[in-house]
C-alpha cells in the first residue's frame, strides 16, 4: 500500500482552496490516500522569511489577477473574504478536533471552511463562526466550540505546525509525496 | 496577427535557461513569436523586495531539488555554474547588441549563454567569458566585446529593466501575453 500524500494547507489561502477541490481525486488516480494537515503559515513565514503574498509588492497584485484566472479555468468560485489575509487557528484546531473523532468528517469540515470564506466571503477567524460552520455539515457547534479550546488541540495545531517547519514545508498549499 | 509573448528572463536563473528549451515551440504552437528579452532581475528584487530564491531559507534549498527534478523530467542537463548567483549585465548587453543586427543571432547566442553557464557549468560573469561563447556560434568576438561596451547597449539594459519593473516583471521566466 503506498504512502498517503500529505496535503498541507492553511485556512487562508486561496490556493490551498483551490487545491481542496482537485487533491483528493488527483491521489485516488495514482492510488493514494491524502492525508489533509492544516497548520499556521504565518508560523512559517518567521522561519522562511516570507509574508503573505498579498501584502507583497509586485508580487501581491500579480497573484489576485493569478489567483481569479485559476479559479475561472477551474470553473470554481474565488472571492476574497472579509479581513483577508485572516487568522486561522479557530479553523486548524476544529479540524484537527474532528479528525481524532471521525478524519472523514474532518475533511468535510474542512471543505465547508474554505467554501465558507472562499466561495462565501465569510469571516471564518472565530471559534463561533467555525462553529456555525461546523453546524452546516452536521457537527454540535456546541461540541465543536468546546472542543477548539481544548489544552490538546491546542497542542495538536501547534506540534502539525512544527512538523511543518522541521519537514521543510513553506507554502500552501504544499504536497509532500514517501 | 496576434502580437508575440514577451519572454522575460535573466541569465542567472536556472528556470530561465529551462524555459528558453521550450518557448519558442510554445509560441509556434500557438502562433505567436517570442520576443527574448533578458533583464536584470536583481534590479527588479529591489522593487519587489525579493532575493534570489537561492539564498532564501527553506526555499532555497526546496528550490534545488525542484529544479532537478524539472530538469530531469524535461530531459535536459543542468548544473549550477560557478559562482553562481552571477551577475550577468555583460551577458544581456551582448545579447541587445546582438540583436540590434540581427535577431536570430541574437536568440542563438541568449542559448549559446544559457547552456555555456547551465548545461556546461561556465561562470558567464564577464564581457570575455561572453565574446568566447559568442565566437562559438560564429559571432566575431572583439566586435562583440566592443559592443557590450558601447553607451546605446548599456543605455537599452536599464531600459529594458525598467520596463520589466513598469510592467509587473518580477521573476525569471516570466511571460506577458497580449
Amino acid at each position: 500500500m503506498p504512502k498517503p500524500i500529505d496535503f498541507w494547507f492553511d485556512f487562508s489561502s486561496p490556493y490551498g482552496y483551490l487545491a481542496s477541490y482537485r487533491i483528493d481525486a488527483i491521489g485516488e488516480e495514482f492510488g493514494r490516500a491524502v492525508l489533509w494537515r492544516p497548520y499556521l503559515l504565518g508560523v512559517v513565514f518567521k522561519s522562511s522569511g516570507q509574508s503573505p503574498l498579498v501584502s507583497q509588492p509586485m508580487r501581491g497584485p500579480y497573484h489576485l489577477k493569478d489567483m481569479q484566472r485559476t479559479a475561472r479555468r477551474m470553473r470554481v468560485p474565488l472571492v476574497l473574504p472579509e479581513g483577508f489575509p485572516m487568522a486561522t487557528i479557530a479553523a486548524a484546531r476544529a479540524f484537527y478536533w474532528m479528525e481524532e473523532q471521525d478524519p472523514r468528517r474532518a475533511k468535510d469540515l474542512a471543505k465547508a471552511l474554505y467554501r465558507a470564506a472562499f466561495a462565501q466571503g465569510r469571516n471564518i477567524t472565530t471559534a463561533e463562526t467555525v462553529a456555525e460552520v461546523g453546524k452546516e455539515v452536521g457537527i454540535d457547534p456546541a461540541e465543536l466550540q468546546a472542543g477548539i479550546g481544548t489544552p490538546a488541540v491546542k497542542e495538536r495545531v501547534k506540534a502539525e505546525t512544527d512538523t511543518a517547519i522541521a519537514q521543510g514545508v513553506f507554502g500552501s498549499p504544499f504536497f509532500l509525496i514517501d
